[in-house]
Parts: C-alpha cells; structure tokens; sequence
C-alpha cells in the first residue's frame, strides 16, 4: 500500500519528536530545581524549552498542512495534540507512541500485549508524574501556609496521588497546585485501570488456555514470570 | 413495529427534560454562589429551578398515566425516576440517556462502544461532580468548624472524592454534608468502574485482533489513538 | 437427583438462619447505640444475641453431623463457617446465602446476572458496613483521645473506608478498632472488585452482542437502564 | 522430554530458598522487634539474615553458571531474580514461586484458578506488606516528630495502604520511609489488580456457563462459596 504523506511525516518525525519531549522536560526539571544554579545556566535551560516547544508547533502546523484541514476542523479532530500543543508537560503521553512508530519498523522482538500494556502504562505514568511533581513545586513552594515546600514532598504526594492512596499530610494549597493535582489523579485512575484490566485480561486468557489442556497439566501460574 | 404511546412520549419529551434539566442545575448553581447577586436575580433562579422541578413532575405523570400502571406500582417499578424527581440534582443521570434517545434518531456517525462508555460516564460524574460540590458548598460554607468554606474548597473536595484519592486535608463536618460525600463516593466508585471496564474489555478485544492475525504486523497498540 | 440430607438441612434451615442473623444484628446494634435505654431492655437485647448465637452454634453442630466428617477435618473443610460462628458480625455474608437458597425454590422471576452479583454485593457490603460500624463505635467511644465519638462519627468513617477513600479526618485509635477497620478495608476491596468487574463484564457481553448485529441499529447503550 | 539443569536445579532447591527466604524474614523481625532481647540473641538473629542472605547469592551464582549465560546477559535477562538478590525483602515474591514448583511435583489436587490466584496475591501481599511494615518500623521509629512509633503504627499505616485507602493519621516523615510506602503502594496496586481482575474473568465464565444452561436452573450464584 502507498503511505500517504501525512504518516510518512509521522514515521520520520517521531524520533525528533520524542528528543524534542525528552529536552523538553529535562529542560524543564533543570530550571524548576536548579536555584541555585548560575543565571547563565536557567537561560541556557529556558531557551531549550522554547526551542522544543517550536519544534512542536512546527511538527503541529506541518501536519495540519499534510492533511489537508482547515484550521478549525484540524484543532477539532486532532483535539489531543492540541492539548499537548499548549500543555507540552503532557507531551509523555505521546512519547509512547513515538517509541511505538520507531519500534513498528524495526521488526525487532516485540513484547507481548499484556507485557506491553503494563511497559507503556509504567512509563506515560511515570513521565507524567515527574512533570506533575515538578509543575506542583514550581507551584506550591513559594506559597504562603504551603505543606509541599521541598521537591522531595512534591514526588511523595505525586506517589501517593498516583495510587489512589492519598494520606493528605500534604496537600496543594492554591487552586492550580490543586488543578495539577486533579490532572495526576485522572492518571492515577488511568493507571488503576490499566493494571487491573490487563490482570483481568491476561487471567481470562490463562483461563481459557487451561480449559484446553488436560487436567493436571497446567502450568497457567508460571505465566506471570517475568 | 409500532411504537407505544410511552415510548413516543419518551422520544418527543427527551430533548425538553434535557434542557429541563441544565436550567435545573444552573440556577441552582447562580443561587447557591451568587451570595452578591440582587434579590431579583436569586428569586428569578429560584422560580426557574422550580419550573424546571414542575417539568419534571409533569413529565413522571404522564408517564405514570401512559404506562397504563397504578401509581403503587409505578413508582416501585420506575424507583431510579422516583429517586431522580425528588432529588432532581440526581438528574444528570438521565441527561445522558437523553442524548442517547435524541441521537437514537439522528442517525449521525456513532462513537465506537468503549469510546461512548467513557464519554457518558465522564460526561455523567462531570455533572454529578458539578451538582455535588455545590449541594456540599451550600450545606458547609455556615457550619461552624467547616473546613468547607469556598466554592473552590468543594470542587477541590469532589475530585479528591471521585478520584477515591480522599486526601482529608478538607472534610464535611455536618451529618448532610457527609450524607452528601458518601453520594459522591459511590459516583467514584462507579467511576473506577467504567474506566477500569472499560480498559479490560478493550484490551480483550485488542487481544482477540491480536490473535487472528499473523504475528510481526500487530497494529493492536495504535488503537488507543484518539 | 436425590437430595443429601445435609443438602436438605440446609435447605429447610436457610430462612431460620436468615432470621437469626438479622435478630443477632438488630439486638447487637440496640444493645449498643441504646445507652438511654432501661437495664431491662438492654437485657433482652443480650438474651436475644445470645440466643441467636445458640442457633449459629446448632446448626453448626447439625450439619457437622450430617456431613459425616470429623470435627478437626469438618472444622478446616467449612473454614468460612467456623469463622463466622466465631464472630458472628460477619454473619451478613450469609444472609445472601440464605436467600439464595429459598430464592432457589421459589422459582420466581431471577434478576439477571449482573443485577444480581451487584445487588448481592451491595446488600453484604451495606450488613457488614452496618455491624462494623456498631463495633467500631463500642469498641473507640470510650477510648482516650478518640476520634470517633458519635455513631455517626462511626458511620462516616465506615462509608470513607468502604468506597477506598479514606480522609483520614476521624481514624479508630484502638488495636482492636483498627482490626475492625482493616476487616472494612477487604469489605471495601470486595466491594471495588465487585463493581469493577460486574461493569467489566457487562461491557463484554454488551460488545459481543453489538458485534452480531448489523452497524446502525445499535441498542447496547440502553441496556444500562435499570 | 529431557530436563535442563538450570530445570533440575530450580526443581531441587525451590524447597531450600523457601525456608530460606522464612528465616530471613523471620530473623529479620526477630532483630527489628525485638529491642530488649539479649545482645547474644539479636547477634544470633544477625547471623542467621546473613546465612539466608549467602544462600540467595550462591543459588543466584549457581544459576548463573548453569544458564550458560555471560555475568551482564544474566543480570538483565534476570532482573527480577537480581532485584529480588539485592533487596531480600522483595522474596516473599519468590516464595509462591518455590510453593508452585515443589506443587507441581506432588500431583495433588490443585485449588480451582481463581482460588489459586487470590490464595498467591493474600500470601504474597501478606508477606510483602510484613516485610514492609518492619523496613517502615526500623527506618521511622527513630526518626524526629515521627508518627510511626510503635510497630503496631506501622502495621497499621501498612494495612491502609495495600487497600489504597490511605487515611493519613499516620505518615512516614522520612526520605527511605516514604521510598517504602510507594513500594507498599505498588502493591496494593497490583492487589487491587488482582481481586478486580480476578472478580472480572469469574463473572465472566459464570456467565458463559449460564447461557448454555436452559433458564430456570441457574447455579451460579453457589458457584462463589467456599
């Protein structure tokens, strides 16, 4: 079959793209932690996240272009890359798909699903949650009455929020700490839902193996070695 | 077939119990959080809320009649509308199948299935979220010893809720409040649900693709496009 | 087929045990939420617990003996029953049992299945929650420095756990109210597993049913209707 | 067909690293708990974590040797087995592991699927949050302004954390406390996984089997005891 620009775009700019992601939380990280870091540096820092940010707009307007929509229609369809246009922090989602594009055409080993399931799931959360406990330090520490004034509280509430524990002895104090938060926990959720529906997937698949074989001969438990 | 007078009752009436319903919410919503607004704004909401309320007595009427069943019956076999007319908050459950009746009839492109679960039930806990945090707001912000005491308070609260994340830095502190979280508890945890369902159903389905294809050309993992 | 005699024991034995365990309950929650109460009463309470155990402990007995097996090997087969005679508060569990088994030869009209696992669920889940709150409540009220001082404080506390939330705004200070709380916690588990699962599941069947179908004339959506 | 060494090897001493991995656990308690025991005893204890500990690297060694496989290949392809070498506590992991392997060479009956998984996911979660509760105890306890003070504290706070309810009257005040509570929280992740799950792919083979049998006759609901 004949690939259209469009995807032959895509093929070839994931890569660029998920550099560009990866400088520009690394970016990021380096000038929310870095205080006491020479001003040199954080503009250093500051300027690699624009410089990735214009990468994305760039990537964005070329292929609104390849498509062939018009502008309102293309922000429409393609509403998730414009979220992650203007929030870049939720760029890992895509990250994902970006390693998925470069690995589509290695006709390497391939994970199996459930493995590859709970890969992706580990490693989105895991970014996202390294953006949002930056976002909420960068957020709360400087705030009057905050709980979360070292970056080590930030990852201890991300933790907790992530897995749906939530002690609250620290908790966000100004609505856009809270709004972070509300943001980690719809990932949290996410992630719930992941780890139980591949559980529940790979078990009925087990089970379904099992009911073929003859009984006494079922080494369904050894499928959860790593 | 031939359609019954209920059902045709339903199809014609979707539309108006819909916008009953979110003139409901809204001048609920003006009332409760609009403590500066003159006298005549606040008693203009006041009448729309119950004219809306009338809309739906009006409707659970007719339907009584049309269903052909006494009302002991009725109210028995139709329990989750009797629940919904007196405590029409509750309402934003219907205003989903509303959509669905109306759209049943538009023959417009439909959302594949897991896709609509959680549109509805985002669209659904949304609203509900929406209704809970004013009802808590209304009921704590005078309590003495409310921690409670914003609007922002009890949206921040709702989501900690829904999410089951439960942080506790803020907590109702009267019997109703409670009354009302423990309402917004179970909209989580039928949240939890529907994601966690959700992604377990899909995945299976993923898994069943996966499994009548040839190995090496498993497109499965994109499907999570958007 | 012809029927055991334990089967039949059990049988006729069903609504008797029903009926024991919900007096073993309401006296248990009289005796205890009834300070004010005349010594009497709160004596007729205790001999009405006491009885109600004495017919746990019958039946227990009766159908060690039909079933033919020794105590030590009757003991560890029926496991969940000698649990449940040890601390009849989890009585509940069986209730569900017991209208199981006279449902059974009613032959009346079943709800189907997913109804019933949801509606099975809540039942226990809302016993258990009741009897753990009545024995949180006796258990922390007169402890020093306790949280949990009212009923109501009690019951707050046993919705917070149930639905995983947990704020942590009242906590049981007590070894033996934390037990209590660690047994609401599994209810809660149960309870999410239940839900998560039952949704799971439907959707499943829901899809499958959607994938026989022609496109166009989907009706899955309206099988959430109660 | 033939075995393998490493196959032998593993059968043979699956046995030895269980009742290794119980004594180091156990001594491990034995020394956390036991602050006023005689010096000789704590030492005893000491030498015997050690024993356990010189019993894991040697199998690890042995292992590596029969694999055939070169020091760096071994370690990434067995990372869990070298996770598991380096924090000794993660064994409990490994033990269902042993228990599956000595099983599966009796030709006993074996526990139904589901039973087996939630039997491995308590034993396992049991054994982990055991092991988590006294690192959490040992890290916290001399910690300044702790609030994990006593082991039963620390107990406790483990208990709400499996089940993600996290209520926050406690919390661990230290960096490596905090580390432990997110591997406890990943845990009671993959607990909630597996109950879910569990419940999920039990619901749905009830269901599958109900709709071969002809209505009116619908055991399934008995399909849940015992």
């Amino acid at each position: 079959m004949t690939e259209s620009p469009l995807a032959r775009w895509e093929r070839y700019n994931g890569a660029v793209l998920g550099v560009a992601s990866l400088l520009y939380l690394a970016s990021y990280a380096v000038r929310v932690l870095g205080h006491g870091l020479p001003a040199a540096v954080r503009d250093l820092c500051l300027a690699v996240t624009f410089a990735s940010w214009a990468v994305f707009a760039l990537d964005y307007g070329v292929r609104r272009r390849l498509s062939g929509q018009r502008w309102p229609r293309f922000v429409r369809t393609h509403w998730l890359d414009t979220v992650v246009l203007v929030l870049p922090l939720l760029r890992p989602v895509r990250i994902v798909q970006a390693y998925e594009t470069v690995q589509a055409h290695h006709d390497g080993p391939r994970l199996a699903l459930h493995a590859r399931v709970i890969t992706y799931a580990g490693v989105s959360v895991t970014l996202l949650g390294f953006a949002g406990s930056l976002a909420l330090y960068q957020q709360e520490r400087t705030a009057p009455g905050a709980d979360i004034v070292t970056y080590g509280d930030a990852v201890w509430f991300t933790c907790t929020t992530l897995s749906t524990v939530g002690y609250g002895d620290l908790a966000p104090v100004t609505p856009l700490g809270r709004l972070i938060a509300v943001g980690v926990m719809a990932c949290g959720l996410a992630l719930l839902g992941a780890v139980t529906g591949t559980f529940s997937s790979w078990l009925l698949q087990v089970f379904a193996r099992e009911g073929e074989r003859p009984p006494g001969n079922s080494p369904g438990a050894s499928d959860g070695k790593d």
